[in-house]
């Protein structure tokens, strides 16, 4: 596995000439006005991946920002809904369009309710991923060679899953009702961030 | 307060060149595929109302169904998710664009968790609704004059309310994410008729 390490943003755009990028996010816990980022994950989805580490307090990051604010280039996520308020908060870019694995897992995956990313590329994919590093301390000055790995495998298998799941979605009828949810999920996000985190808006009460 | 009275469709729509129409439903129950429709109310804002009573697997009503997919029309609702799903699944045809006052009045009245019909006619409008007939038998062959006049009272002041509630979403800044929400609307509604009618398909578990 190849894993470029970055301090603050990207060097360059060299690598994401595509239609396609896998992002995945670490911070210091699940509130995003109170748990600052601090890494970004990215892959170009050729088994490659570019870990960013983001200083306390950083607001910029041109060449991640116009990656993020691209709208030719599709932004793969798992759970986008956090990863977009998280970036949304920390740069002020929402990353569109949107594909989210995990909302085209439930549309599809029908027959468990287990949605997580470790669930998906298993069966999807016969790849198992460790998630010992889950929950560790991602605002440490320096990342052990555990969280980088964990950090870019977090992002290494999206753009097959995707494919994957793109089938399915196709098999089952579901391509326009997934995209809907695609197109809402920066809605979504911005909504966390506004003060509505817990509660479905479309509910009845 | 005009009622107009018809069975199975409208007689034409010569009073609904409006920009707006104000629609409800009566069904025999809260699950589209069990409970049949009985009742369509629409307003076109000016303080009548049709009522519409749909007989039992009536598959046509070529005036309303012209309507309700006029997409140069807003249909109003209150919890339109419901209508929505009710409509789509007796005609095959999806109202849209859609406004609804609940997800309206949750964007906007957060000082409060009562967002029903008769809490927001009563604090947005000063109006005094009766929910009595609510749960009726609207499968009846013939509506009892109190039921038809709670039919057309659901649709009667839906106008007012969109034009209070827009006012609160722009002073709010939150006309972008309403338009979002409404916008997602007809696929929420749906994915409650395709199996999903309790999940938050934007959840994280
Ligand atoms: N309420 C919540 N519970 C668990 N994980 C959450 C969460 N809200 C956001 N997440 C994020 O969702 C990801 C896990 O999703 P899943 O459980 O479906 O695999 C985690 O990302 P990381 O793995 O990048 O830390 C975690 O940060
Ligand atoms: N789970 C639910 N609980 C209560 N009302 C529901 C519901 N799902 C749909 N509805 C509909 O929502 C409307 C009431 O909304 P509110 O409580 O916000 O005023 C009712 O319409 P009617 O008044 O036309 O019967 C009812 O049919």
């Amino acid at each position: 596995m190849t894993i470029r390490f970055h301090k603050n943003d990207l060097p360059d755009l060299s690598n994401y000439n595509v239609d396609a990028v896998a992002i995945d996010t670490e911070t210091l816990g699940l509130n995003p006005h109170r748990d600052r980022l601090c890494v970004v994950q990215i892959s170009p989805g050729d088994g490659t991946a570019d870990v960013i580490q983001i200083a306390q307090g950083q607001k910029m990051a041109p060449n991640l920002v116009k990656l993020l604010g691209d709208d030719k280039i599709t932004k793969l996520f798992h759970f986008g809904r956090f990863d977009l308020a998280v970036l949304y908060h920390a740069f002020g870019v929402m990353p569109e369009p949107v594909f989210c694995t995990k909302i085209a897992s439930r549309l599809t995956r029908t027959y468990t309710d287990r949605h997580g990313l470790k669930d998906i590329c298993n069966e999807l994919l016969g790849v198992s991923l460790s998630k010992a590093q889950q929950s560790s301390d991602w605002a440490a000055e320096t990342l052990s060679p555990e969280q980088l790995e964990y950090a870019a495998s977090d992002v290494l298998y999206l753009h097959r899953l995707r494919d994957v799941l793109v089938g399915r979605l196709a098999r089952e009828n579901r391509t326009s009702e997934a995209d809907a949810c695609f197109k809402f999920l920066p809605t979504r996000s911005k909504l966390d961030l506004l003060g509505w985190p817990e509660d479905d808006i479309f509910a009845h009460s």
